[in-house]
């Protein structure tokens, strides 16, 4: 039987890409990949049972967190992540063979690109409407056949070659450098074996909303030694000013110092989902400093050991 | 001369019910307001000086902050904050005359407003199809006259009532207490008085990406005992893991505390942004710890004056 | 065999007193109680072997923490604390028959006990001459028999008793309340069950002199919600700006927060000297705060193993 | 008139030895020194107004900190530290001609340099008797003359020397490399100028015993970059368990880092004594880390002044 992998469709989306560059669905022997039209589809799927895992955008250098992606994984049915790619997004204004730029009145595209394109707009589009689309790749889908509300689109090159479109400008997105990271999800299991270039991400939940109270959880990560590596506050049930925080974090659940940071925000949070742990894709190596490598906590509890039960 | 405040349109936008709702405006005594069509459109009339104050949402309760604006915010010309409000959200299913629900096979909103109502579409609308619009207020205006693409808007009661839709089901959030925060934003200036209920908002670039970063700059806040009510990090230029902190905190920059927790950021920071002090809309003054209070600064201010230049 | 328990003598030292009272001492069936010259002394009598437990002085109330017992437990052979006492304080001023108080010149006691009746001794002998003695009971003997070269001493009402001296003036102690712990000291073993009402203490080496170095010793209670009773900065070998702390805080090494605290300690220093869990004197029990009680870290251990290997 | 400098005694101690040496002493006109029998003694003088300054110990880096200067520092009326030296502590064990080491059976000294000299006792004379002095000095003169109790004394090479008594061996001393630290106190007046190489001293009395207390106040000292070189707890008026704390930090009172730490520091103790600032006998210059400069303030202070109060 093959191994089914959802993603963020439709085909010739960023999370298609991403999708084929990872290592498990490039090593799977026969894998399918399924679009789905929204995150929560793909998501719900998965908790269903009808996908081995899911590839899903996370977050982008430009726009920050997808709050679809961080909620659905923050509530429901537990899920982890078991893997991340990193890809750069490139931007192409495409549309149908004998439209010219001074034709263009309205382009669609996902809000994300729109705004990660309005530089490019303002300088040589002012004047151009924008229709929002589910998707860069649905964007570009609706440019073919029918007779489409707008001219053009702003989308993957990928996506223009699926659908044979013109490319009437490459690389219009306002940072060259702009990534979008995606991550691989499934339903609860063994994680990853460590690398030593691997991150651990968690959604914490305040046991209330008292002052200082982030400062208190911050303070169970560099008590250990453990290095942040993204933050951010989601709404909490709908109050504002009740937040939880959505942390990714250098190491692997299997560290000892990883492990005893896990224990400590349980013990004082309402509530710590785990959302995984799994290798970088940049595949940094963790910073271990002074006292909280593996053999430091093992020689501790050896000792303390020691302390309560003396052999005489 | 009229004073002129723009906002997030069309008219009939929940952006709109908060600036008529301010103070600041209904006190204004020839007030002109003035849709735009986007967040940046209109921060970028404000700072071109064609208007004295824009009205923008920056925070939903349930889909957390709004990235255009906090992002409008954290760069170009400085803009603050002058007050802030905080409307419910109540949408509504409209649709024009003569349409039932049976017939509706694609609805068109905001996707932020989507968002909220998904449990209810599932329950009574689980096959239409979603078509994303600039604004609840558009979704609900592309109903009137032509040929839509689809039956029926989520909106506000009042998008509906001012394009004389029908209502099909009202009030079919998923979360029945949902608000969104607005802030009314001008360019910088003497800010409002303090009332003892207040709030000031910084942006925070740390000086590197260093571990234990955030905890440094909280730690400014928490030494003189100040509480936030907000926390956001957003991407800063395009570079993954590289975040800038939106941050609100209570107390009002002419507070000394406030103060001196500003002068130490603004030392250990790259650089903060400041994005004004202005009455609470929830009017809940400011707890002032042991210490932290006016007369304590300035006492301790008095004892070191004695310390350095004793009087013989 | 008798159990032998020494003591910093002579007979009718504070000590003996806090000897007498201790549950140990009053419930072994033949015990022996033996004088030692100094705390040294007895220490080395205990680390020989010749002892089964010693009582030292190791705080006063008025005059701090008493150097020989404090750095003779944190270096040498390792011993523990198994018992804590604290004895009230009073002094006489006593003197042999025959002598008035007009009569008195020079005046004899242990410079601890001197500090401690300085305000009576300026209010009523102010021009005596003091000559330091080697215990306050010592100073009482040495008025017995032979030339003295004093005429009278500052000592306990029961040393006065010992040797038949006169008491001229009762209670001439500065602090009425002033009171001394004493601690008894054995070789490393099983240490004492915990009551709920213990303490730990320990001495702690720094890695290096760094900035912060303390800040980052004290974090680790607080991360784990422990409470110090007592933190004193020792000289360590020699070096001025190069400290030791020793620290008495609530709890036993059996309690999980007290487990992982000891653990992160050992990690991060240089040296933890692990100094006993015992029970307190005040029988004052440790407060728990949130989080971490015994069955917090049970469950939180319990959580981190479901993480690292579910069962499919 | 003379500039009088008081000093504890008698002639022939350490303290002299700092004094001596010391810019203030070696660069007044006509300085007079005056010994003392004790610290209380000095300070009392200085605080009558009978001195201009006193030279009193208040560091040893073997035996630790002097409890009679710190006590004494800490209440009264106010006093402040205006220079420190820093003095190599060096022992002879000194007899009056005629006497051999094996004639010794009873030796003098000061019991802080009694337990300096341990080890070398325990080698060379274990059967000796130990009989307290006040000083090393005074068990130096007491061998002269009269009919001593006791055969030799340990003590200064210039206490020997002043009495002309024979040094039987030089050099006792447990750690060669002991040194003791000396303070010169004044009453408070304007401070010395600041040279870059600073200290300042204070004595923290917490408002109450609350738990994490000193973690508190050290972040105090964090959280503008200052280092502490020394801090010490002291019991505080009586009850076991209630210290205040003697502290030494780097830099001036005048720095703007030192200030607002001060000023933090007032506003959250029950009381800061302050204990001067003055020139650090070692010469190293402070540490000055990001954002902490004095530029650093007044440019905080100029950018915090423009945003209350805009200049339109």
């Amino acid at each position: 039987m093959s191994t089914r992998y959802g993603f963020l469709g439709p085909t010739g989306t960023f999370t298609e890409m991403a999708l084929r560059q990872s290592s498990q669905f490039a090593n799977a022997d026969d894998a399918e990949r399924i679009p789905f039209a929204s995150v929560d589809a793909a998501l719900a799927a998965l908790r269903a049972g009808d996908l081995d895992a899911a590839m899903v955008p996370i977050e982008n250098s430009v726009e920050g967190g997808v709050s679809a992606t961080l909620d659905a994984l923050a509530s429901g049915d537990p899920l982890v992540v078991i893997g991340e790619q990193v890809v750069p997004i490139t931007f192409v204004l495409a549309a149908p063979t004998g439209i010219a730029l001074a034709d263009i009145r309205t382009v669609s595209t996902h809000p994300h690109a729109w705004a990660q394109v309005r530089a490019w707009m303002r300088a040589h589009l002012p004047d151009v409407d924008y229709l929002p689309g589910a998707s860069t790749a649905a964007a570009a889908a609706g440019l073919v056949g029918g007779r489409p509300a707008y001219q053009a689109a702003v989308c993957a090159p990928v996506a223009a070659a699926n659908h044979r479109l013109m490319v009437l400008q490459e690389d219009i997105g306002d940072n060259s450098g702009a990534v979008t990271r995606f991550v691989l999800v499934s339903r609860p299991g063994q994680p990853p074996a460590p690398t030593g270039a691997d991150k651990t991400s968690v959604v914490l939940f305040q046991r209330e909303d008292h002052p200082g109270g982030l400062l208190e959880l911050l303070e169970q990560f560099a008590t250990r030694g453990i290095n942040l590596t993204r933050i951010e506050s989601r709404p909490n049930g709908g109050r504002l000013g009740d937040y939880c925080f959505s942390i990714d974090c250098e190491g692997h659940v299997n560290d000892e110092r990883v492990g005893e940071t896990l224990m400590g925000l349980r013990r004082v949070c309402a509530e710590v989902r785990f959302l995984g742990s799994y290798p970088r894709a940049d595949g940094v190596e963790a910073q271990v400093s002074y006292g909280t490598g593996d053999r430091d906590f093992v020689g501790a509890r050896d000792w303390l050991q020691s302390l309560r039960s003396p052999s005489f």
